[in-house]
């Protein structure tokens, strides 16, 4: 039986590049890595765009390839499932029952998409749109459908939908919040993308569930709220929960948000108690809101990546602690942009916070230049600082989500937002940026809010 | 002789914002602005893509028309010079005599142009590009020319280059600094922009001065480091200077930097003691760095746009004081955006820092998605925090601008600046972001210049 100095499960975002990292500036550790799926080091989030044609082909979403894992030195078994952690003895048990002894221990198992427990979710047509085989399978399937369902108003799918209406697939998008993407977006800002969306031809359900998935052998139809939708293909996409599974097999620590627990250096604990040689770090572990200072999960590929250079230099011996995360995301859905970070209105009050929030409709461009877009902007505050900023446009999102990522986590207060030195030339901002604008009539709001 | 409350000297972007504020916030106040212009609240930065084509006219850039001022109750006097401030009868004199009594008198008279004072500068066919008028009178001018020397490697007149080169026109540009843009990037960026004006084909000419201007009553050539251009237009963009003539005469401090010296209430001096009733704002006046603490100037739009902001509140009583700048500028040079802010390396050196800096060569969009487009990233520290950011690109460089502006006002440190937050979809950005990138290996060196 091999001795391994460091087992990854699990080579997704936080896993492998971690590994890489290790095994680029610490070429003589033993670095092993699990994964059941069959490749790895792929872009997910590139796969709504070589759906939607944007991109070539699956190919070139692959990073890296067997070879380069090799040159590193990285044993990564791909296909391979781990089945079992025991804590004492310091092993872990792979199919077939091969056990491998870890000195240090990474569980960086992901997650999985949330499964509606609806009659017939196991039928043929049922696709998602987590591992690039599932990109690959959907791609082939696109080309003998007309109807497709999307469950789930979540980003991944909803970038997806235009692939399908660029192809003269009717999609019906089903969402059993009452509006679109609800994590990340207040109802009126909502509101515009699912305009976006219904030009692009799509029909928008919202505020009901999926009842039942109809078919005898294949996908047939969809029932929600009690009216049956025609659908050949159906692409899940109501979220995913951490997968824990196996951590909680070993007795593992879960939190509140059903991540596992780790603490600041991403140890996990079992009965409380911190292990100092197993780590956890990816979409399967909860972190700490900066804001609310409570567990959460938020799995995106960003937050993964960032975890993992925290995990590599702990695994070297630089102990870093990690501190509470805003999670910033943008993603493109048709032709606009949709940025958000920190607090919604919702998440305001769930945590006790009163907003006080501005909605600002802006341009990108200085107005007399051609081709500018319209840029929509809600921040929110909770009387004193900023603490959530919305964004929808064609342009100009994605520099102003990470500007006030930083505005955030630095407590810049409206004010100060307002009065920050801005750049500009007509054909990439107005005179005013549109931040400066909607800060300013925040600080006015927060102003009176006080009186 | 009428009694007017405040008389404002000057209506660019200082003078008639902080007039507006005023108006539309205290409509009974009375307000009389003086310019020499003909035609007032119109883009400056505006005109160089009116004369490209991508802007239909230069009625475009008119933000307002005189009716408006009306509406609002502003006197604005246009094609007026005023001749005369007397300080201590509180008036002002203009062209043909007339005088007007002042409560508050705002000095907002801007730049003027820096002409090189050599033989033949007053010649026909020697075009400036800082009023409507000379916009208008440019472009006539344009139809008729075959090459065209550029005096000066600022951006408006680089702006305008593919203006003359879409046009079939030859252009050759003329820096007598040994690099294009000195106060704004370091030479190695300037490659970056030198390289594209060359590939739209223009001349490039740096570290030689104009000898003279020549032609018996039109320009015929330019002679530069003792060789002869032909040229049939000349455009002055050697910089501006702070307009500060009228304020001199009045006896008004002049500062190190030679702008007027102004408090940060923006009250002028007389022999060093503060004027409660006279303020100074715009391009004319000086600045604090807020890295180096040394007065400067700074003769932008959004400098002086943010100045009105404070004027207005002062003269409505609303004393707030205004905090050393850092001066964030953009422009577009054919197809690339440029943008810088904070201090370049020869700044540095002239204040005294010693630079540690780092360059990256980056990419806006994942690897893998089509369009990106190259970016270049210049990030300087004193050792500590960032103190200086150039980037030179297609897209993606006016956020970035605006996010590193509020980090160097912040007092981010390279290390902080690497571990922050950001968002990332493969049409909007790399995973991990350029600024990241970049402020890592920066980390890295300052870390290293530390040992």
């Amino acid at each position: 039986m091999a001795s391994d100095r460091i087992v990854f499960i699990g080579a997704g975002g936080a896993g492998l590049t971690a590994a890489f990292t290790i095994a680029r500036k610490r070429p003589d550790t033993q670095i092993t890595l699990f994964s059941r799926d069959d490749t790895v080091a792929y872009s997910q989030c590139g796969m709504p765009f070589v759906l939607d044609g944007r991109i070539e082909s699956f190919d070139k979403l692959v990073l890296y390839t067997p070879d380069v894992f090799k040159d590193l030195g990285l044993d990564v078994r791909t296909g391979t499932t781990v089945t079992g952690i025991d804590l004492d003895a310091k092993t872990v048990t792979i199919e077939g029952g091969e056990t491998l002894e870890y000195e240090k221990l990474v569980i960086s198992t992901g997650s999985i998409p949330f499964i509606p427990p609806v009659p017939g979710n196991d039928l043929k047509g049922i696709h998602r749109l987590l591992t690039l085989e599932e990109g690959r399978s959907l791609a082939r399937a696109m080309k003998e459908v007309k109807n497709v369902v999307i469950v789930g108003g979540g980003p991944i799918g909803l970038e997806t939908a235009p692939a399908f209406l660029h192809n003269r697939i009717a999609v019906t998008i089903v969402e059993r919040m009452p509006q679109l993407m609800p994590s990340a977006l207040d109802p009126d800002m909502t509101m515009l993308l699912e305009d976006h969306l219904k030009e692009l031809g799509a029909v928008v359900v919202t505020g009901k569930g999926v009842d039942s998935i109809n078919g005898t052998d294949k996908v047939e139809s969809v029932t929600v709220g009690g009216e049956t939708v025609k659908a050949d293909l159906v692409l899940l996409s109501a979220g995913v929960k951490p997968n824990v599974e196996l951590a909680k097999k070993a007795e593992i620590d879960i939190g509140p948000a059903g991540g596992i627990d780790v603490d600041e250096h991403f140890r996990v604990r079992r009965s409380g108690r911190v292990l100092e040689d197993v780590l956890a770090a990816g979409d399967c572990v909860e972190e700490v809101n900066a804001i609310t200072g409570k567990k959460m999960v938020c799995a995106i590929g960003t937050v993964a990546n960032r975890q993992a250079r925290y995990i590599a230099e702990q695994l070297m011996g630089n102990r870093i602690p990690y501190a509470p995360v805003l999670c910033p995301a943008v993603c493109v859905i048709g032709d606009i942009q949709i940025g958000n970070v920190g607090l919604t209105t919702r998440a305001c009050e769930a945590a006790g916070i009163k907003p006080v929030s501005f909605k600002a409709k802006s341009f990108t461009r200085a107005r007399y230049y051609p081709g500018g877009k319209q840029l929509d902007i809600k921040l929110i505050s909770d009387g004193e600082r900023i603490i959530g900023v919305q964004l929808i446009g064609e342009e100009g999102v994605h520099g102003r989500v990470n500007e006030l990522t930083l505005a955030i986590h630095k407590g810049v207060t409206p004010a100060e937002l307002a009065d920050m030195e801005t750049c500009y030339a007509p054909p990439v901002s107005p005179m005013i940026d549109p931040i400066t604008y909607a800060a300013e009539m925040l600080a006015l709001k927060c102003k009176r809010a006080k009186k």
